[in-house]
């Protein structure tokens, strides 16, 4: 889908990207008042000083605003995941830091942003692109880790790659998933430190 | 809390106990029918004949009777997992079958009587005395697992033991939560497998 307009831009006019990203911050701000349930596109085009049309012309649909304002989220996680591994040298560690700052960045956004967290939880519910996305980038980030370690002699090599990568992703998935974060409020504080307990010891050589 | 009358039950006269089983009863039928929210005890005391106030004679509360309710399910889960149990030898296969049965026995329940499900889910969301009990029960059973383990040498005896049991039951907490079940469906066919693969890694000596 190409929706670049027929014009080069230019230094002195906004280019698409720039109204873009400017219709996304703007969305942003309004769903955190008011919730992507009640808002329509209509509500945001008045909230921004943009036609309704105009605003169709960077998006199909609500939900495709929706899904750029949930793609900003979890690439804020995923950023945040990614910072916390330039200290860290050994593959381990990092399996603690995935455990650790999953668990929360996403709490952070539940109880800082409810209402962006609720979008980002209507997007796990109807598998929309940016959760199927950072489904992806996180089973390549274990994909790293583990190779990491089997390479450094740290994680043992008997198990398929594939099935170790997978079990990870599946320990850590009622973390990283925000539909079932939310139920696990009351074992939150130990998960973490429990969980990459026992992913490193089914990982010991 | 003594709900007994005052007389002593005969052969004659159904007891307390069988005049409290056949209100559970009724309740389930009728739960399973119209959904624990949409039913009122006016509406159990219709169906089954016997006025609202001789079933405040058994029960305090609506929730006292989806207690039972819930309880008898989660009940028939546990013993549906004990059963499987039975020719089983090893703890490893134990462990193997004790993420293979909670998964199915719950799904089966979720897709043959889906309001009843729900009362387990609300259970679940609220805390009520029947999930603390099964929850527990689950735990007891994995300490059972791992003690059976470590003494026959299966598993190793470095981690401390309840940590060991605490982990084993964060992994399959997930499937065996109904809140955290339905949002699941994607990965449950290979998760029992994964899990209890990744677990019985954990547990190598």
């Amino acid at each position: 889908m190409n929706k670049q307009t027929p014009y080069t831009a230019t230094a002195r006019g906004p280019t698409d990207h720039d109204l873009r990203s400017q219709i996304v911050t703007a969305a942003t701000e309004h769903f955190k008042l008011y919730g992507y349930e009640k808002t329509t596109v209509s509500d945001l085009a008045k909230q921004i000083g943009f036609s309704k049309a105009y605003i169709y012309k960077f998006f199909e649909s609500k939900q495709e605003i929706g899904e750029a304002v949930c793609g900003n989220c979890l690439s804020a996680i995923e950023e945040e995941l990614l910072t916390s591994f330039t200290d860290v040298t050994s593959a381990s560690d990092k399996l603690r830091r995935l455990f650790k700052v999953v668990v929360e960045a996403s709490l952070r956004l539940f109880f800082a942003d409810r209402k962006l967290y609720d979008i980002v939880a209507a997007s796990a519910g109807e598998n929309w692109r940016p959760t199927l996305a950072y489904r992806d980038r996180l089973l390549q980030i274990i994909e790293g880790i583990v190779r990491e370690g089997r390479e450094a002699g740290e994680f043992e090599r008997k198990t398929p790659f594939d099935e170790s990568v997978k079990a990870i992703y599946l320990v850590l998935r009622p973390y990283s998933n925000p539909l079932l974060l939310q139920y696990s409020f009351d074992v939150i504080e130990e998960a973490p430190t429990i969980l990459s307990g026992i992913v490193l010891r089914s990982l010991a050589p």
